[in-house]
């Protein structure tokens, strides 16, 4: 088959033929028609995970046809039975194990569910990590619920946008931040009651004329704005943190006991969590953001276009037939 | 009646006579028996508190007779109807209101609940404050159930005593840490798991060494620390934080995002949550420790004490009858 192929560290992708997978016991094959980029291949690349094999065919997010249906692929495996927390064998496909950015991949028949029909192949690519992890952060951690207000930062991003997708449908009242004037003016066209650029430095300030007492926001910054999301938090209200490196600044407890606020770091999701929300994405018809599609053999260019910060949503890969 | 008197910022206490508390609309006077102090009255007394009245009296724990009944009283005046958080007008009795330093209080009758038959009256002056604290902690936002291993930093302080009690009483596996080996000791004799001295540079390391992945951990503490115990949580734990003038430390995201863990804020509760307190002293026959017994004329003593941080439990005053 005809797979993008991670080879070494530092190296260009390499597109060409590599070996057919064989489905294991429980395992099914799937025939990938769009699959998606995630920040987590672009890291992989730059040697920023632990136990990163090669060759390999990196790629967490995938559609396709497997045994006459159409489906999107769970990217989680083994998550295991409590829905806290994951199993310690818990692990997301496009490494160790061989990913979605090929032609075919062999799954566990669990990790499918059908893929919702108001969405095309690219569009149901774009949905499966960031969906999954948006709608723990959005629903099972931050309990969004119609008429609350949210404020989502950094979103440019795939997770950052489908939890705005999400809580929007929900009913809640949703606020963006971001780098981009041009990202913010799109937002808006999506239902977003406002944003503000993060660049700027008075970015809180501008924000909080507008809008304070969020009942949830959700972040992936960290950094030294994390002490003004605590601030921008009502009493009662909750962060829910689903990364970000840069560490999260010193902030003042008092801002946390006093306002009675929670943090919750959240990642991936649980089996029941991917079925719901997918559930959820074909009863609400929501459509993910796909920024650009990239033919597979352009991978480089993909990759590129994420390490840059460019996308407002997904970028996703059409795969040849 | 008798009272201890605060006049002014540096200045000691005054014992003397004081004009008795008029009852207003919907108030009850209770007739104290023993009051104690709070980390709260000594910042008070040092300026840490925003809108300080003189003279006043400060203390937000008492026990005492009120209408014929032996009663405790919350020190907690209009949480209002949401238990998430407290309303705008949520005050703590002691300032700007006077407090239970004195012979007599005029407080809302909803304010009392009956003291639980097997304290002394000095025991039931312990409990309010850091009991309702500590319940809230443990139960609204930990969730502590039987089984689980919990930590609490700092057990000398009244609040993390009670919460360690709570713990144990709901059949959780308790360890704690304190500067003090003494303290460490008598923790033990109360069905401490174990504990270490937070003073000892390699704490983190000796206490990993006995007990890793808590469910819960209690801190009031923050600074340096406090990263070193977003890792002693186990996947899916939480920290509960009620205090900490020293900021948290910068920690890493992906320890919380990873590992699904959560950060409450908490801060005194809500009246039903005192009410169901005091119910769970009583049916599990709690006895909140008692450091030592001053006479209110003896009040700048008691002060001194916990400014430097001698105490293991509560410093009770009893009151002259």
């Amino acid at each position: 088959m005809k797979a993008l192929v991670y080879t070494s560290s530092g190296e260009a992708l390499q597109y060409g033929d590599y070996p057919d997978p064989t489905p294991g016991d429980g395992e099914v094959l799937v025939q990938l028609r769009a699959a998606a980029l995630n920040h987590r291949d672009v890291w992989i690349t730059q040697g920023l995970y632990p136990g990163i094999r090669t060759p390999s065919i990196l790629g967490s997010d995938g559609a396709g046809v497997s045994e006459g249906n159409e489906v999107v692929i769970n990217p989680g495996i083994d998550w295991g039975d409590n829905p806290a927390y994951p199993s310690r064998g818990y692990k997301v496909i496009g490494m160790p194990d061989d990913g979605t950015f090929a032609q075919y991949i062999a799954v566990q028949r669990n990790q499918l569910a059908p893929k919702p029909d108001h969405l095309s192949w690219e569009q149901a690519a774009a949905l499966p990590l960031g969906g999954l992890t948006a709608y723990r952060a959005i629903f099972t951690k931050a309990k969004v619920s119609a008429g609350q207000r949210v404020l989502v930062t950094g979103i440019g991003g795939g997770v950052a946008l489908m939890a705005a997708q999400f809580a929007l449908a929900a009913g809640a009242e949703v606020w963006g931040t971001s780098s981009s004037a041009e990202k913010l003016q799109k937002a808006k066209k999506m239902g977003f009651a406002g944003g503000v650029n993060y660049k700027d430095a008075d970015w809180y300030t501008q924000l909080s004329a507008h809008a304070v007492d969020f009942d949830v926001i959700v972040d992936s910054a960290g950094g030294d704005a994390f002490a003004h999301l605590v601030k921008l938090c009502r009493p009662g209200g909750c962060i829910v943190v689903y990364g970000g490196g840069k560490g999260l600044s010193s902030f003042k407890p008092q801002h946390l006991f006093w306002r009675q606020i929670s943090i919750h770091g959240t990642s991936m999701g649980a089996d029941q969590e991917f079925q719901d929300m997918v559930d959820f994405v074909a009863q609400h018809r929501i459509t993910p953001v796909v920024d650009s599609v990239y033919a597979l053999s352009d991978g480089n260019n993909a990759f590129q276009r994420m390490d840059r910060g460019l996308q407002f949503g997904k970028i996703v890969f059409s795969i040849p037939q």
